[in-house]
């Protein structure tokens, strides 16, 4: 894709304005739910979810509403667009544009009452991510690109521009992953152990969290198995116009998810992927 | 303790006006430091603590800063109490107040910029936990307790009296963990594994977070190895009038820290504390 088109996607055609009204749509409903507890709030509770393990299913009310939010943003704006949501499914799966969507990010911790979920907003042309956006509206925290930068905004309503932090070496490295169980296979859990072994440390819980604050310069290091493109496309314009780089373990995009790592430094990603592929 | 004592302390005495001057104190040096790179802004550096992994340390200025701020009230507004804190050691460790603080609890977390930190702030009477204050500035989020009460304030500035909720058996708790290298032992991991085999789902990350979210009825048990008193001597309160239960594994006070199980309900918390004990 040409410069010129990354610009007239920003510029021209109101693609970041309506993700920024995708954003505040979906946030009504993400903060109408969050911390409503199912057991004493009638609110929370999802009509076609019963019995007492409701209130673990991560397809909750505030999914469903967030997404659906978004859906009429993306129709009546650009209606031959397509869009790829976590609850929903798809619209136009052939369109050149694509909103690839995923209302709550996070849901165990939007479930636990945790701040470390967030709303995320990609938009692909002719499948390559072209914009980001995650926010987060409980800490009221932004994170989105433009055609060249990756900005932020918290609730003190302050825009900033953020870069990835540089780490010569993965043995300085702070690694991230959201699970260790959501390594399924006995070679992803080894993979993930060996990368674990060579950093300098390992923090568990971070979801869409952990790419906003590699994009800002905190954390050195993401290796994650087993996602699904929304749960990954609208991050990693937020990780790349930031400085760093982000692919699957195999070295390719990382639109469609799968196995991914993210690295705010080029050189800690391809240490990690040297030691993911050996044996 | 008589409960006539406990009221006097939170009625008469000025100690939970104290708690909160000390919160408001450490979240000044806390956030003044919070996501300061200390690659980009030298405000971070700890002139103690050179090299490489420097940012990795624990031990940061934020921590120091914030313990010295609260130190500081508890000398001046309570010459004859104790403290222990983290960073500073004791003060006056035979008396019969002993202020037990963390004024960073969930480093890690705080070094990625994740909002899952905390102030801790617990006042023990005779070696019995009577007040507990756990601050999270940047969500402007507080939790404490008065005389029979867990309270809460978010950052819309109303208070909320938190409430466990029930949970009748264990496989339908939500359990939570900051760590899964936090077990150091074979029998504590093989202990905490077993648990979480019994327990619905696990999400590990928590922190002092956690339980302030047990104690707002989102979660269900929480189950962690290795703590020191000043890591749950504040949180204990903030779980117990709640209407929790937090206990060693041995079911013994949790006060000094140790291994600790914190249960939203005694069922929950029974059946943990048989799993752990069986073998």
């Amino acid at each position: 894709m040409s410069q010129n088109s990354r610009a007239d996607i920003h510029n021209s055609t109101g693609f970041l304005a309506s993700a920024h009204a995708m954003a505040d749509a979906a946030a009504l409903e993400t903060i109408r739910f969050f911390r409503q507890n199912p057991a004493i709030d009638d609110k929370s509770k999802d009509p076609g979810n019963t019995g007492p393990q409701r209130d673990f299913d991560p397809v909750t009310a505030a999914d469903k509403a967030a997404e659906t939010a978004i859906r009429r943003i993306v129709t009546e704006n650009f209606p031959n667009h397509g869009m790829h949501g976590e609850e929903l499914g798809r619209l136009n799966p052939d369109a050149r544009h694509c909103w690839v969507v995923d209302p709550i990010d996070g849901t165990a911790a939007y479930i636990l009452g945790w701040p470390m979920w967030g709303t995320l907003i990609g938009l692909t042309e002719d499948g390559n991510p072209v914009l980001g956006m995650m926010d987060q509206p409980f800490t009221r925290e932004r994170f989105w690109t433009t055609d060249t930068q990756t900005l932020a905004r918290g609730h003190e309503g302050t825009e900033r521009v953020l870069k990835t932090r540089s780490c010569e070496d993965i043995s300085n490295a702070i690694l991230t992953t959201t699970h260790p169980d959501f390594f399924a296979t006995t070679e992803q859990k080894s993979a993930f152990l060996r990368v674990s072994g060579a950093a300098k440390t390992t923090r568990y819980g971070g979801d869409c969290y952990a790419y906003a604050m590699l994009a800002s310069g905190f954390c050195d290091l993401i290796v994650e198995s087993g996602l699904n493109a929304y749960d990954i496309a609208a991050l990693i314009p937020i990780v790349e116009k930031a400085g760093g780089i982000i692919t699957t373990w195999s070295g390719d995009p990382a639109t469609y998810g799968g196995d991914v790592v993210a690295s705010g430094d080029p050189r800690v990603h391809a240490a990690a992927l040297d030691i993911i592929n050996s044996k």
